[in-house]
């Protein structure tokens, strides 16, 4: 099935399907998000007015049986840090857009009124319905009714009532195979599909396939693709443990950010570890591994029940994990596992939030480790839009903002997630130079400065940082335009196999012929692009920094700040 | 008496008096300011840091007898725009200041922990005192105790409980002759002066006085000077009606922002019009004029009592009136009367904090024209700190992000006042242009556009609008600097002895030979010196930007939009 542009046009309620132009035929995923972003909405515009529009693009290799591939790409404007934006996820949408020939789905205008719409996106275009039943209601109470609403096994994309209520931190959500919710969490993206006034998006390929062009190469590389993640001893960690093997080894590193970044150690760390997680769905009968899409052979998500062994939560991360535990002192997992579960529930970026709580804290609205307290907030406040709600479900910054707090972690007004820059320096170039605000997947130096992946670069020390920032954002930019699971980086840093396989994979799918350079150019191309339109919405160098108090707060137990020039970080856009 | 640098560090609670360095001894009012904190403070800095400076200077002029010279500018880095900020008002603090021998008071750093206190200025110094007693008290109580714990009629300058809980609204406050209040609103400085924890500031200049050089010449100037302010006929209709004279005028512009900016006239004008006011007043016996600091000729300042004949409020601006009245749409002027007194407690900035309430209105927290339900949420929530209370108290731009929406009239961050850009358009480039957000008293093309001072520029048109912008920008800014109240400014348009007088009183005191053309480079040199400090800190030619809607909803009656391009305004800069 020939790749089609689907579009929306939420202001006259009609859509199309459009050719390809040749400046996009060759993007897929971030790479096309961003494009279309950059091409097609002005960057000083309203992110939650009629100007701007919310583009989802599978990944190049999303819909093939390629190991890894099913990430979704979602861009915008976003509402939280003014930034170009783009967040991935998994779940089964990616693969289903692309199954059903969907390059991308651009969503533009806004209606007026307080009608609210859903799309029913197939192989014939997208049809545009009104929504009563789900308004206001959770993203678990989407999935469960529309599984009984709609036949077969359709992709759903949906918001909450945080996307609804436009807050800052609502994410949006993407079902997995089994009713549970992965997110792209980050920016914002909620809020402007609630903007837009869409509820959720549900996905039909009817028999739609991906085409390929040379089916036996592709089969043989993804088997030699597949063997390198299987092999490397990161997947299987995070097979065993998840992502949340990193509270130890973060916490061992003086970088695991406790009491809204005021120390770098969490003395509770083992109750929140991944070992004791790992242990605790033993005992209460959960899933150590589960697949977020199809074709995942890292499996890092799992099922934690409750005490009852009753489902509790799943794809419970490190970064939300740490966010409600360390950073909020929060001892009892069971506590961040019901806050998790809420969030995923309500539509919120775990990080985002959860940050938000840790300054909300500093400010003495609740107590440090109260996790019971947090719970209630979500569910009293957040999720009933209520003023403090608000404050809180529009992240960190708007907390720092309300209560006039100065600690507050944020770059570009987006939460600093689990890696505290003071410790763990080439992190914290990243969050200053991403053209997203602060993310540690956009260039993930915990890799090289901690886990030893890709060498090893001494975090304490400013040498090679900005280097290695700047290759791993590059590369991650390529790798976010394939639809492939970031995980796959840990393999492609440290096994000689992998990054060609993958590059054979685009190859065979499409019947080209790139090299390793065409992956970095790719790369510098998208974070030029998403400068370039950040720079037109007034950002300059200025926003490129990291909050004072890095700088003038040592941080225990190393006592140490983050001591990067303006000039040095400035540095990075060199290439 | 020498004029000194009083220098205050709330860091290790010390104060020393300092030489005024050579380039500052040219300098009063807003340039001094400007200058000091363009000098001394990191434009990234985070505004409620250690790092920010708060300073307080009386204008070249204050502490003489020359009419209308009782301003005090008070300048740091705004927590609410981020940009550099100087706001002034009258009372009685400048002319105390400049006789007890202040040129500037700066105060810096930020103590640690919990404890407040005020300062006391004398020619001998400041002391610093812990103070418990007035904490958590509105501005009322706080000159009321101190009336009877001070000897003497000390100046004083004091934040409410906005200002304690370093809200973006929270203005400063200081006393009149006669224990009323004027009040540095915009910008939130109230909130930096909460952050350095100090809650008030006594001046007492005990026998100082300000020496004139050239009494005779002096003396001849401001009779001349006075004169010319007392002819003007905007003088007069302000002496009679107060500035809430332009109600009538404003809405039969069609430039009176109404419902949250959605049209340009109101309904219920008629009920809070200056004649409405006038005669109000006189039926329940308040005062028709006051005056906001000895020898003010001008007197547009009045006593607004409540039914019962009790005082309700003073100084009842047309901004005030116009924000709580059109643009919330409440038509009864008691409620706006109780309103404004219970901002001027709090210490919120009258225009952000109504138009936040606009905003608030259109999000649907309370209805339009619920002028009870304004004043219960200002003594419930907002004076209490709630969550509803924070986001209110941090301003319009506040409200809007909290509730997701886009009718948001601010530049940056700053609520746009009482003159609808669309429908008056000179007042657009000053909003857009100003180094300090939106704010009409930057650059008041209105008279100009409206009142037919200084000329005529039609306001419907684009052109003319920038030229006049900046010429009364750079005339503000020197005006700014003499401690004058800016409604000399209509004399100094129309009245060829105007200007020369206030040059030659300036002169008189200092032994000088400034020429006109003396006074257009400062005014010059101090736009310049805020703009490079707000370059500094990030700002671009983007933030010199109208909201999105003025520009995509035209404006009953007149139906217009505001059409200037960014090449067009960004040639305000062109001098």
């Amino acid at each position: 099935m020939a790749d089609k542009i689907y579009r929306v046009n939420m202001t006259d309620l009609t859509s199309t399907i459009e050719e390809v132009p040749a400046a996009w035929a060759g993007h897929g995923g971030r790479g096309l998000t961003s494009t279309i972003v950059a091409a097609e909405v002005e960057p000083t515009c309203h992110p939650l007015g009629p100007k701007n529009k919310l583009v989802f693009a599978p990944g190049l290799l999303s819909g093939t049986v390629a190991a890894n591939s099913g990430r979704l790409s979602i861009g915008a404007k976003s509402p939280l840090t003014g930034t170009i934006k783009e967040s991935n996820a998994g779940g089964t949408a990616s693969q289903l857009l692309a199954r059903a020939g969907c390059k991308a789905l651009i969503i533009e205008g806004q209606p007026k009124g307080d009608t609210w719409y859903s799309l029913a996106l197939t192989p014939d275009g997208v049809t545009i319905n009104e929504e009563k039943e789900l308004i206001g209601q959770g993203n678990f109470r989407v999935v469960e009714t529309l599984a009984k609403r709609l036949e077969g096994k359709p992709g759903i994309i949906t918001i909450g009532q945080a996307g609804e209520m436009r807050m800052g931190s609502a994410n949006i959500s993407i079902k997995d195979p089994d009713g549970g919710l992965r997110s792209s969490g980050r920016g914002g993206l909620g809020a402007v599909m609630g903007a837009k006034k869409i509820k959720f998006i549900a996905i039909d390929p009817k028999d739609g396939k991906v085409a390929i062009a040379n089916p036996e190469k592709f089969k043989e590389a993804n088997r030699t693709f597949a063997k390198a993640l299987v092999d490397h001893p990161v997947s299987q960690a995070l097979g065993q443990y998840g992502t949340n093997v990193l509270v130890n080894i973060i916490n061992e590193a003086g970088g695991l950010p406790t009491r809204n970044f005021s120390t770098g150690q969490f003395a509770g760390h083992e109750s929140i570890s991944g070992e004791t997680m790992h242990d605790t769905i033993l005992q209460r009968g959960g899933k150590i591994k589960h697949n977020c899409h199809p074709g995942c052979v890292i499996q890092c998500s799992q099922v934690f029940n409750d005490a009852k062994g009753e489902k509790l939560t799943s794809g419970f991360e490190y970064e939300s994990i740490w966010a409600m535990g360390a950073d909020c002192c929060v001892e009892n997992l069971d506590h961040i596992a019901e806050a998790d579960k809420l969030m995923d529930d309500i539509g919120l970026d775990t990080i985002e939030t959860s940050v938000a709580m840790g300054v909300a804290m500093e400010a003495g609205v609740l107590p440090f480790g109260d996790g019971a307290g947090v719970c209630r907030i979500l569910k009293e406040e957040v999720a009933k839009g209520t003023g403090l709600g608000r404050i809180i479900g529009n992240g960190a910054g708007s907390v720092g903002r309300a209560y006039g707090i100065t600690r507050v972690p944020v770059v570009k007004n987006q939460a600093i997630p689990a890696y505290d820059p003071r410790a763990i320096k080439g992190i914290g170039i990243t969050y200053a130079t991403s053209t997203q605000g602060a993310d540690h997947t956009m260039g993930y130096t915990i890799a090289t400065n901690i886990l030893n992946v890709g060498g090893k670069v001494d975090p304490l020390t400013k040498e090679g940082q900005v280097e290695l920032s700047r290759n791993l954002q590059i590369a991650t930019a390529a790798i976010d335009s394939t639809g492939m699971c970031l995980f796959i980086a840990f393999a492609a840093l440290d096994d000689a196999k992998c990054l060609p396989a993958l590059i054979d994979l685009i190859n065979a799918r499409f019947n080209l012929s790139l090299t390793g350079d065409d992956v970095v150019n790719l790369g510098k191309y998208i974070l030029r692009t998403e400068r370039a339109f950040n720079t037109a919405a007034g950002f300059t160098s200025a926003d490129d920094r990291l909050p004072e108090f890095f700088y003038t707060e040592p941080l225990p137990p190393h006592n140490v700040v983050f001591d990067f020039s303006g000039k040095e970080i400035d540095t990075f856009w060199n290439f």
